[in-house]
């Protein structure tokens, strides 16, 4: 982001919020579909009007230059990015500020900060890129604490050791997506994992989250990319061994994977890599009936040919998210690779959906490497969209509209029945808020046993009302997830605001088994309290 | 195993260990290779010769009917199924005898049987079908039990439900493999999980130990084909939700996941299964030269066609297991669909194969649904001397020969390093141990990022020290495996024979969570001691 400036209120950069002609055309057409939302755009106070106070916590000498009391500084790493956030931002209700932003510039600063941290009784909050939807990077804390500090890793961004042999890097956490990228690049290797906050998550926040990234099928989570971690607890510093694969006791990896911060700060990492690829197809099938659709993508899904992109888009998605209109939904399917031809792959997909009734508008698309890539259009408009969205996201929160997603997986059998109940949920909820608006659902990753579905809400709320809207629109789509044997989250992560399904979900001894942890690891409870486990009375 | 019978000191049935021409024939073939080898047969004494002490605890009356205080019984629940546990059977020296093996006929079951022993610090050991090679199911215990029982789950061997739609199975832990398959085959299903130990072994076993499979690549590992656990601890039951995938903070399943008895019994499983294949594609490609083999088979590893055989044998196992004669090695690839054809997949891996120097002597194989399936002559000599290897080494473990394997994953730039470290460091336990005998090398599965190197001991010994012999080369290799960079297992698990080298393999702070996991849930310490983690003083 050369000459660029982070938004301490919303997505991304300043530079790139919506403005001009887009929110104008983007208004228009939410006005086509809910004439009656009141369009009005808000702005944020500016950080002087927030009432920050002062730190509650004074760092020690040696470790003074590396905290930040900036208030605009402080106020940025106060929330994550969720629509909650953001509508919080613009009203200047930002309650739980950091004491202090800390950016460690070695591991050694992160085992010195956790000491004085756990001797003083200071929170740590492990901030990757703060583009947490779920809660997961803010002080919200039960009483007992000194203070608290954001911990930003930024400054651990180097990939220190590539293995081209192995395919895998050694890459500190703090490193955000685009500067890991190109800098494995150079190597004509990449993670390949692309997270709709690539640009402002880091690798440390995918591995503490789970992240899901490019892959639609077997590697969808970061869990898949990882060699061994790095993990710095205020116990002392766990380094598992770069193994490809390994059968010696319960995963250590898979301990740290989704602890998100409450378990111990991830320093480091190993991970995958892939070649960059060569060979591409791409097609998108139209499909007059809902549930052939779903059909024809399971079919796809258990084929064994993996598909890189298997995106299933619902009607409502399909027409707002890439202007298409059909009355059962879109499937769009992309193969890749760096070492063979991928058409036969797709040709087979393709018919797959054919034997359920999917159409094809437009003709696969492949390229090879002897030719200049071909254009898809349904999924390049797809594509640009995805990564515009959460931009367009803070300009109708800034409008009163509610605009946020929610995402679940689960087994074929049981996603018919877990679709009609959230969308009866959220309609339900809607009718309680008094908002009119939307669910659109798309599958951002498939399993040859089920799906991972994606909802989007997008309703026009009331000017001031619109958290409060949406947390109950929220607490009812849960509820009807989890009754309808779903999981409360495949990759955004459980963090503060997920807690109440994550605890009913986890079995109550897995919940005993990572309290003991917890407690072995991090004796003090500072570490990002709230997230995963309560402390035990 | 319909009219077999199982034998108590050696592998498998009485009725299918090697006798007449087939020992004859593998003597003279050992004697091809180690002319001064002693092949004297030893038979092990009668169990009534074992001086097999009475159980030294009384079972409450309610769970007297799921107890037998057999000796046979027990002396056949005292060791697994290693070539020192073999041995140490046709010697007498059986001294850990459960006190009694337990067979619950339900989970209820499980948990008053978990309640007795917990209240009077009675050790349990998980035993599935007992076919550890690492002694993970013989009770030596450290003091402070008043006895140990062996907790057989032979009777919970149904499978309970089949989803057709998602492709998944709930199943009791204590089926057997060829049970299962019988059963799923009614639904033109297969969970397609080969271990070598498949006949006898058990679902349970499988998960305990993260046992590795038919898949040479994906889906290597049990882990990878889980839904969900069911969980009996002395603290209570654990159930996690049956999903495709989830980002819902640390994986509940991974922690039981190779806990090997630890942290629980593994009493019921939702597992992923597969269509059965349709499309078969075979080849074996021979080299002159092993680095060049090993470079084709990561380039197979590395292009993402995911065959289902990549199996590097070096030029010893290629010649030993399946009569062979190379310079490099040979590469036994297999490509299988439910789908759709894999002869261009097979194609490009041995085209792969051919930039590196490989050749076919004979042409690939395919068969599709229409034609009988094709015999590939070196892949089916393997596939079937697979099987009968454990007889065979019991067989030749009676005639003072050691014979044994042990397994690591390492990635693809430290393998050279690995493998010359191991072979010197056999050669030279070997000359300590003054024992003649040749280590060959395959992979059993290949990741992108590195192989799983499997190697296998065949050296004559002297009759009364073999297992000490054995002891010290495997000491030897151990450290070896270590110290280049390697796992003490890849999924023959820990055991009690891999403890010294998994607690320095794994992190001490995962050590200390896994204590403190441990005492969460088997507050009395009764799972499985000297497992996975020691109590602390």
């Amino acid at each position: 982001m050369p000459g660029k400036h982070r938004s301490w209120w919303g997505w991304g950069t300043v530079e790139d919020a919506v403005t001009g002609a887009e929110a104008t055309a983007l208004t228009d057409r939410v006005r086509t579909l809910l004439p009656e939302a009141d369009l009005t755009a808000h702005a944020p106070p500016p950080v002087t009007e927030l009432g920050v106070r002062p730190p509650r916590v004074t760092p020690p000498a040696p470790l003074a230059r590396l905290c930040s009391a900036d208030p605009t500084d402080r106020v940025a790493h106060a929330h994550g990015k969720a629509f909650r956030d953001i509508v919080r931002n613009l009203h200047g209700q930002v309650r739980n500020v950091p004491d202090l932003v800390v950016r460690p510039s070695s591991e050694g600063d992160v085992v010195d900060i956790l000491d004085w941290c756990a001797g003083e009784t200071v929170a740590v909050i492990p901030y990757g890129g703060g583009s947490s939807v779920v809660g997961g990077v803010e002080p919200r804390l039960a009483g007992g604490y000194s203070g608290a500090v954001s911990l930003d890793l930024g400054r651990l961004g180097r990939v220190v050791e590539v293995d081209r042999t192995s395919r895998a890097a050694r890459v500190q956490a703090g490193i955000l997506g685009p500067a890991l990228e190109a800098r494995l690049r150079r190597h004509d290797l990449t993670l390949r994992h692309f997270p709709q906050s690539f640009e402002f998550s880091t690798v440390g926040g995918w591995l503490a989250t789970r992240a899901g990234g490019h892959y639609a099928t077997v590697l969808t989570h970061i869990d898949d990319l990882v060699e061994s971690l790095r993990v710095v607890t205020p116990a002392g510093v766990s380094e598992s061994r770069r193994l490809p694969a390994s059968g010696a006791g319960p995963s250590p990896d898979r301990l740290f994977l989704g602890s998100e911060g409450a378990l111990g700060v991830i320093t480091e990492a190993w991970l995958r890599l892939q070649d960059r690829p060569r060979w591409r197809a791409a097609a998108a099938v139209h499909f007059d009936e809902y549930d052939a659709a779903v059909a024809a993508t399971r079919a796809v899904a258990q084929s064994g040919s993996h598909p890189a992109n298997c995106r299933l888009l619902d009607p409502a998605e399909a027409f707002l998210n890439a202007g298409t209109a059909t009355t059962g939904g879109v499937l769009v399917l992309g193969f890749e690779s760096a070492d063979h031809p991928v058409t036969t792959a797709l040709d087979r997909a393709v018919e797959l959906c054919q034997g359920h009734g999917g159409t094809l508008p437009e003709p696969p698309r492949a390229t090879d490497p002897d030719t200049p890539r071909a254009r898809d259009t349904t999924t390049d408009t797809w594509r640009s969209s995805f990564l515009r969205m959460p931009y367009q996201r803070d300009a109708l929160a800034a409008r009163s509209m509610i605009v946020e997603t929610f995402e679940t997986a689960c087994t074929w059998d049981r996603f018919p029945t877990l679709r009609a109940a959230v969308l009866d949920a959220a309609g339900e909820a809607f009718r309680a808020v008094g908002a009119t608006g939307l669910v659109t659902c798309r599958f951002t990753h498939v399993y040859p046993d089920g799906p991972a579905p994606y909802f989007g809400v997008y309703a026009a709320g009331r000017w001031g009302a619109t958290v409060a809207q949406w947390d109950q629109i929220k607490a009812a789509v849960s509820e009807a997830l989890l009754a309808a044997g779903g999981t409360i989250t495949h990759h955004h992560a459980v963090g503060r605001d997920h807690r109440p399904w994550y605890d009913r979900q986890r079995p109550d001894l897995v919940g005993q088994a990572l309290r003991a942890v917890k407690g072995a690891v991090d004796p003090a409870w500072i570490l990002n309290p709230g997230v995963l486990v309560d402390r035990p009375n």
